[in-house]
């Protein structure tokens, strides 16, 4: 899912046989996607900053629209946003980004936006639930009756599902702001405004980035700061196998990408605190558990194409 | 809920509004309740110290038949269990408890016991999934499409509703296994077998026992150590609400069941834990959410029935 607009032939093999046409938006808190697809194929992608509201779905909804004067029609739009976002269709706020500490953002319509420039059937959930409902069609948790997608980068995400349909509950999972044990002697405050140390606060690209005095990405693998990372991701994960019992927790963002062997040493920890009690599930077991996704950084685009599915 | 067998008249206006004819039983570690419900009557109860497995699914079969003589046939039968438990009907261990460390007791074939003794279709899921489920058919989880139920007892394990049915995945919740943050200066280092100071090892009646130097029903409701206590189980509520976004969490079991002042410091923690993250959830807010079980000590037989009822 390269930058710009055009033709992106990667698709191929993930979609829906048939050969209805359904458009995307992920929106994230730096950047949005938009993306048509028709059948299997990607038609066209497009990249825009997440600047002002009124701005940003302004110049989206243009795209959206020459991509349906030039393709026709799409059966469905599917929306895939930063949250937190209101999920429940009895209440007001159903469509709209809630609690947002992102300037401007707070209390945003999405749905009614793009439900009144378009009149289209629309999709809406977060962008880890559309994520994860991606992997469950067409990625690394097909079959799967509880999985959950994190994404690690500038924030830290989850996204759940169980029986095929994201979990909503009073709202919906909030998995970056988990509060995990320290390891001995590490004194790191963490980052986030409002837990300091929470999971956001302590493994996210900003944290790794202040703990570790360099940029994240820049950061090396033998970087003494991933003992401390990955003993506190696996508190996290020792954490969803109790909760959720899942069978695939799926590690994406840009945090993580390359970085094999730092989630071999999450998956090691994580035996270790689980410590035999959930029946069969060792290290080896956890190998076939917690794993990168496998649409890679198309889960999220994808995400808001498998929300549109769902609505229609 | 009393010892002994006899009619009781408890649950009327609780159960179901036709005539059918149910069976159920409630296998704990300790003692096993066996119950026989019409409409919406108990007919009758038995409880019976959880011994050996054949002797004791032996006469609590022998009860059962007496029952069948007496009331008919009924519809089906619910078995709530102690786990972990084998749920996957794919798999040989289905119906089974798989690796408790309790004498005698790993890999014994409970569905398969009742299934040959009585012929009839059994339901079958964790104690705590029954209790769960009774909870959200007649209980203080009505509607929730979210809901969790957690016992606090001899040990800590919780069972998760979503959607009406009980949350399965590689297995189910384990929720009492949990590793929570420590109030500083705490050097306590837990009762469990498996983790030390897990949820489980921290907050059980056997913990708090050993904790206060007192029989956990005799510590005052004004001792120190729930302040700890109410530190650490206000870690897990956060936990669950994060992960699971539930609507309700229920707690029961003989620990908790007439400790109002303790559930109260248990919201007032969680609430600060939360620091407002979770959209309009304040302490206010989570005493609509954390409350003891409407069907007190019953939920757990009650279960049984709720599992006999899905089955049939």
């Amino acid at each position: 899912m390269p930058g710009g607009t055009g033709a992106a032939g990667g698709g191929a093999g993930l979609l829906s046989e048939d050969d209805r046409l359904f458009a995307g938006i992920e929106l994230g808190g730096t950047k949005a996607i938009a993306l048509i697809v028709r059948g299997r194929r990607i038609l066209a992608s497009a990249r825009f900053p997440t600047g002002q509201p009124e701005q940003t779905l302004g110049v989206i909804g243009d795209r959206l629209e020459a991509w349906q004067a030039e393709h026709g029609r799409p059966e469905a739009l599917g929306i895939a946003s930063f949250g937190p976002v209101g999920l429940d269709r009895s209440r007001a706020d159903y469509g709209h980004i809630t609690s947002t500490p992102k300037p401007g953002w707070q209390g945003t319509d999405l749905v009614g936006h793009f439900r009144k420039r378009f009149g289209l059937p629309i999709g809406f959930d977060t962008d880890v639930a559309g994520a994860a409902l991606a992997e469950h069609r067409w990625g690394a948790a097909r079959g799967c009756d509880v999985a959950i997608y994190i994404t690690i980068g500038t924030g830290i995400g989850g996204g759940v599902i169980v029986n095929g349909e994201p979990l909503h509950g009073l709202i919906h999972p909030e998995l970056g702001h988990l509060r995990v044990r320290r390891t001995a002697g590490d004194d790191f405050a963490g980052v986030c405004p409002f837990h300091g140390d929470c999971l956001e606060g302590l493994a996210s690209g900003p944290a790794l980035g202040a703990r570790a005095g360099m940029d994240g990405a820049a950061i090396p693998d033998d970087h003494p700061v991933w003992d401390r990372v990955a003993a506190e991701l696996a508190e996290a994960m020792a954490m969803l196998m109790l909760t959720l019992s899942p069978r695939r927790i799926l590690i994406g963002g840009g945090v993580f990408q390359h970085r094999q062997g730092v989630l071999a040493r999450v998956r090691a920890r994580t035996a270790e605190r689980l410590n035999g009690y959930v029946a069969g599930v060792g290290e080896a077991e956890l190998a076939g558990i917690i794993m990168p996704p496998a649409l890679g950084d198309r889960a999220g685009p994808l995400g808001a194409i498998a929300l549109a599915y769902r609505s229609s």
